[in-house]
């Protein structure tokens, strides 16, 4: 079906999702939402973030997308099953692929899990993972650093961001974890920095990628890729300004066609 | 480890999941508690069956069990994830393991769960189905009517069992689902007549079976299959009378040593 998918998220770091999508099926037009007036979600209260994700979700519905990723953990563990009541189109979210990936990836079954406040307190990792093994550790560490880094682009300066992550880090150098998991999609713009401070001896799970993985396998069973073969245009909404949304996208999918608008909710609707 | 595995259910439905351990891996000891006294679970309340999932885990566990199987689709959607802050060795449930068996065979995501009213009541087969996609469509039937046919033993009889499966299903005969959930462990043993019902046209997902791998590579990861390469004698604890059971037993998994002891929880505790 040549509609686009919808993407949507807080700021820059449904890019990593969006560049899992561009790479797997260049034939898919993405239409991508970046809520900047609103980011960051994850230190918003859970019924905020609700609200601001089905009003994103709406938008995308409105100009006609025919399936949306929450690429936003904060966003999924806030909307996540419930948002399927009131949405026709296929919603997938990034917590439940990430938990999987991880319990698969994991040998010794204990973890350290990087996500925001919201997505940490919602405790959906927790429920993800634990629901098929009870008997898994999960250290939980809050980044919001890593998003306002990542957000601000002072992660382009190497020397910053690699103290960033050895000063967040550090009370875990020597964890027993044998598995990261990057449970919000701002987090694999930085995982190279990530793996170097664990000298490359952990497996990293990118919950965004495991989150493509699943989506493109039941958009494919619901027959519902495109089937030209031609690559389109993008198109960007940024609710609100971000003038540092396009350098982000420039350096993290340098190799695509698209146009950014500029939209405001409350005047759209 | 060379310490037994342990499996609760309420009554006979859990030994499809001890055929699938028994097959796997013969050299695993397994302790089997049926809670014949209060069986059957399905129509009973969450707060009943917590609790006497609780009892039972917790019975294995003085037995010296290394991990435990909530055989019983009713009792872990009563109790997981919570029991694992409890409990500190690994529980695994049957309800991931089947949401994601069938999310994974369906081609057109359109599924039957036949499962108790307990387990349907919990919802738990949707949020872990729809927490993966948004866009799936489930058929809920409760079939308590199965849970009672195989307890009884009338499911023996060939006429009365395919007489009780058609009558049930007839509603479905030509539904659009092409995928069928055994959401009760009880279901596998009459297997064969709804595959026959269906003229063997439907994805069948047995919910046990995939509890059965997911635990499995999770206790080998962890280290705790057993070394030994012989071929245990099996314990199994009635709580309350069954003289039905071993009958079950014995057509069921033919090829294992076993000893039943009766017990009753009031007076062992």
């Amino acid at each position: 079906m040549n509609r686009p998918i919808g993407i949507m998220d807080s700021g820059v770091g449904g890019l990593t999702v969006m560049k899992e999508i561009t790479h797997a099926l260049p034939s898919e037009e993405v239409y991508y939402f970046a809520d900047s007036m609103r980011c960051p979600y994850g230190p918003k209260s859970q019924e905020d973030v609700k609200q601001y994700t089905k009003e994103a979700v709406q938008f995308l519905i409105d100009k006609g997308v025919k399936a949306v990723i929450i690429a936003c953990n904060t966003a999924t563990a806030a909307v996540m099953p419930a948002l399927r009541d009131e949405i026709d189109i296929p919603v997938y979210g990034v917590i439940n692929p990430g938990s999987l990936g991880a319990l698969r990836k994991s040998d010794n079954n204990e973890m350290l899990l990087l996500a925001t406040e919201g997505t940490i307190k919602s405790g959906a990792y927790e429920r993800g993972i634990l629901s098929f093994d009870s008997d898994v550790k999960i250290h939980n560490l809050p980044c919001p650093e890593f998003v306002d880094l990542i957000e601000s682009l002072d992660f382009e300066n190497s020397d910053i961001t690699r103290k960033a992550v050895a000063d967040k880090l550090a009370p875990y150098k020597n964890t027993a974890a044998d598995t990261v998991i990057l449970g919000c999609t701002h987090f694999p713009i930085i995982e190279p920095f990530i793996d170097e401070f664990f000298n490359g001896r952990k497996h990293i799970i990118d919950a965004g990628f495991e989150a493509v993985s699943v989506a493109l396998v039941q958009l494919h069973k619901k027959q519902l890729l495109s089937a030209h073969d031609k690559t389109p245009a993008h198109r960007i909404f940024i609710h609100g300004d971000n003038n540092r949304f396009e350098k982000v996208l420039n350096s993290w999918i340098p190799d695509i066609d698209y146009k950014i608008e500029n939209i405001y909710l409350q005047e759209s609707y």
